[in-house]
């Protein structure tokens, strides 16, 4: 079927291809809204053709960025939402699909950040890995709480994220000390609890996150300390439940090493995997909008909000 | 007492000092010939006033470095051998030991290449951490012995000596994937054994080595890779013996991050150890130009090579 | 507003703040009770005014011990049931939710020791801790389905309850072994289950319980021993569901140490903390009246019991 | 009550008892289709005789083989379904229930397959135990993605089930090593994953497998490699739920040892379990056709599946 | 043989039995100087009687407390220094001999201190278990090298000799926290190291000691906490070299509960082991006078120490 | 150098070769006997041509199964032991050294049998795996002891050794329970200590034994089982000291399946190692004629023995 998009939805398409917009969140909220912009814009004559035009809107969406987690997210929400037998209630149940979501978007850090705030107590130090808004927004919110937090920020190699991390603790007044990622180990014995984000967490409760998570996160077992996750909904990875990995994205070489200095070497392999997988067993929890959850339980969660299927509603027939 | 020290220790001293002397077995071979030197320009009248030139000889020397772990070692082992009534026997006895001492050194990485080679099969590939020419000794001997072998070479924040490292390997044809610090734990279930070197071995069995060899170790452990430490009996540090701990290096904040990055970030503290701890449990192998020995039972080394006392005996009454 | 509490609801928020009415259960009964009263006792003119007095009677209530996790488990399921728009269906409903509650409770312990009991084998022997009567009604269960139980009893200092314990269990017949509770890890060898209570049990799988639990269940696991906990649902904590952790009472100290003796040792600190966490992961299994659950999906059983929220639901606008 | 079975019934049943009709989906089959041949046959003349003849029919069944786990979850699916006021409903909701159920174990392995291949990759050297059909359903499923696969296969004494599965996996061109028990830990350094079956899962996460499987899993954790259990939801035992344990089959002594060759060596005891239990912390995941599960969170779809009793629901008053 | 026992050993033999004497040190001493006024007394008229008048005196001696293992190792110390042929160079040896032991006995606590001290840092907290002056040895040398210590003491039922220890660090004016023996895994995270002392260790690496020692070793493990046992190498069990267990002692059942308590309890048995055993892989390090060793390696002193034998060398043959 | 070789060392070799002469005490006397029969027989003029005929001699020993263990060993002890100028006193040092070496060779299993039966409690159940007259030395001691024993014998295939050892327990009125391989994990909760033999140990504190040995001790540690090795002291392997490896031999595949079943399965590959290798952190102690060791202590013992080469002193230049 020669399906029409909206121009708005090639627009954010090539936006997030082009990674104009980027970041778990504003990818979703973007591709809800595209979906909405397509609903509005929707001169479909029958139910049919309104639903052909929101499937093609949203594969098109899809094809972007098809190893994101948030974006497929984003549409199975609407495509949830969206019901009715007229176009005119189609399009307004999408819309409002969107609109909620949005909503929920929108407060989901906070709620989130107060969740995972709790976890922590007056006085204690936290280690970070790399820089996670879901896993600052714990700090922000415990901060708010009158909590006196210090934090041990790891520089996260190869990008140096924790330079970020460390910015935003020394904005809100936090005492900051930035180490390599090899002395991790050593400074776990000065630190309370250890703060992670997630990029994606599987329905078997492994958490996947910025690489070198996994070895941070057996140290802090082994020296006793705790260490929590903080990832929105959106990073839930539906695939999984139906047992698919998550794809691990294999990043620039240069990352690693200047090309010069490379060649110096001679004639080397240079791998810069992004991210790793944490099994759930050395993850005390996964702190979400909808309140926390051992790893191991993060699937119930799944549940409730995907049902069993890890189909992708755009792509039944129409 | 005034006791004078030859010009050519003072030289060597300084040599030491200011860094041009560099690299334990480097530092000991010329810490030793130092000695020698002294005994042999002494003009020393009688056996008391030698073996006092010779005490300040060594007390100048061991100050310039006190931590280093080599280079009293040397002067040890000098004076362990240094034995007579005379001032010709003394003489004799400690240019002899300083001889003898300096032959076992340059055979000592050789002997202990061979050993941790035999732990080596063919095929295998090996993770690395920091630049260790010990650890290196163990992959050349290998070769040597006509095993194929494949690295995995762990960058080594601040210095990168992962790529001196690299560049060796390359030179003996070895393939090297070399990748960051964090991605270690992942690259573990690739890779049949990991080598590290040691700055310092304690007589609780503990191995001092480069900042992130202790975090190595425990996913090693995790990862059910077998690891081992490649160290001449010069790192082994008596002193550890009578309880004592090694002292870890606070080195420059600039190796973590450049001064003007730092100060966009605002104010913060940067901490920069050297080395860090691997408990005994962690660790399957010391291997040393002696033998190789369970973490555990390297004080029985300890014991054979500097008796019971960790008392330096050129402080001793003349 | 000046809303009236019924005057039974006073008297028995005093009873449970004077610890007339004390044990979780019976303070649940005592205030689902009282809620009761409250709402039959009510002259309330419209639908508004009788809420608002419930939800006075109920924070009245509440304010007597924030701490404990019974109680608002129990205003909490009064006002889920209670629904209508008129006084009296209102009323009706409060007061069925009452009962409802009651009679839950009344069987509860007999359903979860049933439970608890099909754990454990004919000539099993159970080391307690503590005393618990949710524990000890698995034993007696057990005994009931005509299994032969032995018993290690802990004293469970401070204030040995497991005197207690060994009485119970003397008086159904069960062979006791009293020992100081230093000397578990040596008697574990020779016990086949651990059998706990709590005090709470957190949504992130910990259980909260008296003094002891943590370092008895790590050494259970040590030492290869099964290990479980028996808790009534209205010892399940809302709260940690957003992420609040459990607050440990910290008791007098007397306890601890007669002061004149005290006096003797000099100027010490003494504390006394009722309760610890034990991590899920050494707990093999929370034994409720609505069945056995691996502590890392409680969570699943507490979002079915209060849905997501942990809000009381008395505070809400009337 | 006096109650009639058909004639059909009896013939299931006898074929059960005789182990005519065996493994687990084939039971359960055929007790689903009994009861409809009851439910089709029966001239029952109210509603309640049409209920007392089912659940007569249900308990004939169930005698037959009381530990068998997926027999009753066989009955109690149909019962669930069975609904109605009048025969002819009843009859009618009885007969569908039993198709549906047997629509579904259709495709439950197959579906199951597909997930547990999502979790292999391609070049997997796999580990199996025993021959498990679901087991090897996820191999077929990856094979069918094109996945290449090799075999590591464990003998499985005392019956050597390995055997068939190592046939299996050759009729599917999969390169297979052959090797005894006691050899796994060797080569579980060069395998990528364990693959094991079920006889029942626990809801305390505990899978109930063939002799051999909890330290094969022990071992797995020791060496690093991922372990799955693929189970048809058919395995999950109900009565865990309230605490029963799963009872073990304990088998002919002469598969373990000739009587010839036992007289030989004089008065022994043999013992011969079928079954032994590896508790949820050894095993990464459990494979269904309803999804992955840890197995800290199976106990989350057995009361998605069966609610909260373990009764019968055939036992229960007509 | 008839030989006649000194009066001086009867009395000191005596004053052991009843604990008069007491402390491993203290009867160690004694048993070497009865043994060296045994010989000043004798007179014997040959070497043979001389040596029957010795074994005889150092039997009587043992027999007083068989278990202790100080006696014997006294005794040892003694024969294995006399030496002779003649009455005279037998008895000069002999004494000779007690005297050395005295000597180093009177050292050997401050060296250890000195040792232990040394793994200690500036600011540490430490935890204590029971009452060991070998252990206190340690914190007074720290104290004297100018390190500031805190300490957590567990009272160490039944006998609370944590109050003991208690009032001796307030002496040091070190802080002091009391806590009851169950709240250790709980105060662990606030402690850099524990601290205890030993009863005995074996030659397998065990540390026999207080009872409570193992479990708080293995929670101190499971916290990440380093742990060291203190002991003179009078404690050193040589019957241990063969295989020997380490008799444990079965204190008074009162000490655990008052008997008129007990009887209102009813018909119990109350068990009251005096020690328990420590695993080598729970202990970082044995802090002896002669140095510090991972248990595992006390062995080698031990061999050093007794040779190989573990026969009463009293025993032999005149 | 042609040199001639006693007919009697060629016909030892010979059974040697044939496996007439089997079991790693039979090998090793048969070998030192072999030398001391050339000794003897020699009319060698010098003592260099003396001395060629004993290299010669051991060397063709040597070269009839170069992976035993202990046939070298013999060798190297009566070289040890071999001194002299004169071709009488060589023969003479080598006649004696190896009467020396038989000698304690007859003594050697009663002696480590005595010292494992002190680790034995009177009531234990053992546990053993395939069948080692060293294991079983240790139960046949403390029989002698008057301990009652149990035993759980593992039927140890491909060749079940196990009925060996169920025999031989039979005879000594043991009680037996035989089990499959796969069933260990499961028995060891009835089981006190599990008793195993070695093939060979080596330096780092592995112990090379039976293949499954690995499993049962990785097992056996989960359990909280203790477990220890009985090897004389001739399974020391000293090319383990310098860092060889112990090579696995592969036995006939026909040991695991029989050609005919095999065939019908199909193209299968075959493994059957004979060892496997047990880290020594999964291993209690290593009981030999000489006294226990932790594993990690016995290069204490082989530094003894060996001294700190490996080398054959036969090869040496003559």
């Amino acid at each position: 079927m020669d399906t029409e998009v909206a121009p708005a939805v090639e627009a954010v398409a090539a936006d997030i291809a082009e990674m104009e917009i980027r970041g778990a969140a504003t990818i979703a909220g973007a591709a809800a809204e595209a979906l909405a912009t397509q609903a509005r814009a929707s001169d479909a004559g029958t139910a049919d053709q309104f639903r052909a035009e929101m499937h093609a809107a949203a594969s098109y969406l899809y094809d972007t960025r098809p190893t994101a987690v948030s974006l497929p997210n984003a549409l199975r929400f609407v495509f949830q939402g969206m019901d009715g037998t007229t176009v005119e209630s189609l399009r307004q149940s999408a819309v409002d699909a969107a609109e909620r979501f949005q909503s929920q978007l929108d407060r989901a850090q906070d709620d989130l950040g107060e969740i995972g705030a709790n976890r922590l107590r007056d006085g204690d130090t936290v280690m970070t890995h790399c820089h996670s808004t879901d896993a600052l927004a714990c700090v922000e919110a415990a901060l708010d709480q009158g909590k006196d937090l210090s934090a041990v920020v790891k520089e996260t190699r190869p990008r140096n994220q924790g330079h970020i991390t460390a910015e935003q603790l020394r904005q809100w007044d936090v005492p900051v000390t930035l180490i390599v990622d090899s002395a991790a180990r050593r400074y776990l014995d000065e630190v309370d609890h250890v703060l992670v984000g997630a990029d994606a967490v599987a329905a078997d409760g492994s958490v996947v996150n910025k690489i070198g998570t996994s070895g941070l996160a057996v140290s802090a077992r082994e020296r006793g300390v705790p260490i929590m996750t903080a990832a929105q909904i959106i990073k839930l990875h539906p695939g999984t439940m139906t047992g698919h990995t998550v794809e691990i994205e294999m990043r620039d070489e240069d990352e690693v090493i200047d090309p010069s200095e490379r060649e110096e070497i001679g004639q080397i392999t240079v791998e810069n995997p992004a991210f790793d997988v944490t099994p759930p067993r050395y993850m005390d929890a996964i702190v979400t909008e909808r309140g926390q959850f051992p790893p191991e339980s993060i699937v119930t969660l799944m549940r409730e909000l995907f049902g069993e299927t890890s189909a992708r509603p755009w792509e039944g027939p129409v």
